[in-house]
């Protein structure tokens, strides 16, 4: 079964996560290949509906243990409806925002059971990780900065800074414990020059994809 | 810091956990108690948004793992906002539906991993257990059929026979483990009969509370 590639964008608000996926997104497309791009919470019908009570301003009150659980259900959601038989059927498949947010805003972030975390979002994907995770890395108060002059306003928004810190904190960590898994890079950059770091990251993956695949070809039957 | 009762009804479709449920609340209110009645999903109003997702007939295409987390943070938001506050202001809380049915429904139901399921629901609930676990039993094809002439049609009902009896069938399992929590009352006898054994068990609580309480007041202090 030939399987395709899962790359997903993390960051703190304002690193640019949606410009660079869907740059990406576009790039892929245009070098002719089967990638499809979706975001969380949400890319189901489901999801979507999830994504509202997340995301509405009016459901201040909601505990974190039941933020964890939405953005978690979303998650299941669409990995089994969207990214598990996409990946699958070879496709390249993008996606905004994943798993290792969690970690990083409830974990690192809201300071909850980090094992804990890992079970309720191994039991929601089925244990699907990424096979590339771009972390755009950015200073929090810049990055806040960025995020209110271009976007709409969130729930999420409003908590402070030293909650992004922390958020932040937890993605350099992950990213320290398997390098390989993770691409890092410098969202203060021009966004051009980090659309470039990213296209030569992916491109050495589908290379190093493409040769396995004629290894397979050529491998001796029996 | 005096306690509250906290009382849920558990049982298949058509038990009679509504009517039973609203019965207690209207006797223990009648005998001037603060008691407070609530249901599962639902019961704030962020579990109100949640539960609209997991009834909508549209959401036919629900994953058990995304219905276990949605039912999991609807349940994270009434413990946290509504039960335990109340129950450590004295109130008597009754909950329609509450942790055991998602062991009963997705665990022994739908076959997921029954030990992940407790880790989930411990943290949803963050350890919170009821008190007493009514429990109306029922045969499976008479409730379905009970059902199915009273209330509203949902995505819920469509599971097949199959399922419903393995849901029974773990109702039947976590009473035996637990006989002192849980009080299993035959749903087919009449209405008034079950609702006279459930006061005759409620009441001996209580008398064992106000017991607990006379000790405490005459307790020599030092």
């Amino acid at each position: 079964m030939r399987m395709g590639l899962f790359i997903t964008f993390e960051g703190p608000e304002g690193s640019g996560k949606t410009v660079q996926s869907r740059a990406l997104y576009e790039y892929l497309q245009e070098r002719g290949l089967s990638v499809y791009l979706t975001r969380e919470p949400g890319g189901t019908g489901i999801g979507d509906q999830i994504r509202q009570v997340l995301l509405s301003p009016e459901n201040a009150e909601m505990l974190p243990s039941a933020e964890i659980l939405l953005f978690s259900a979303s998650r299941a959601q669409l990995v089994g409806q969207v990214i598990r038989p996409l990946l699958e059927q070879g496709t390249i498949v993008i996606c905004d925002r994943y798993a290792d947010s969690t970690l990083a805003y409830q974990g690192y972030g809201h300071g909850l059971d980090i094992e804990l975390l890992r079970a309720i979002t191994g039991f929601a994907t089925g244990g699907m990780r990424p096979d590339l995770i771009i972390y755009l890395d950015i200073d929090v108060e810049e990055g806040l900065r960025r995020k209110r002059k271009t976007a709409e306003w969130n729930r999420l928004d409003r908590k402070e800074i030293a909650f992004h810190q922390r958020v932040r904190q937890g993605y350099l960590e992950m990213a320290a414990v398997e390098p390989q898994r993770w691409l890092m890079l410098d969202a203060a950059r021009p966004v051009a020059e980090v659309q470039e770091a990213i296209r030569v990251r992916v491109e050495e993956m589908l290379e190093g994809r493409a040769e396995d695949e004629t290894h397979r070809e050529h491998r001796p039957p029996g």
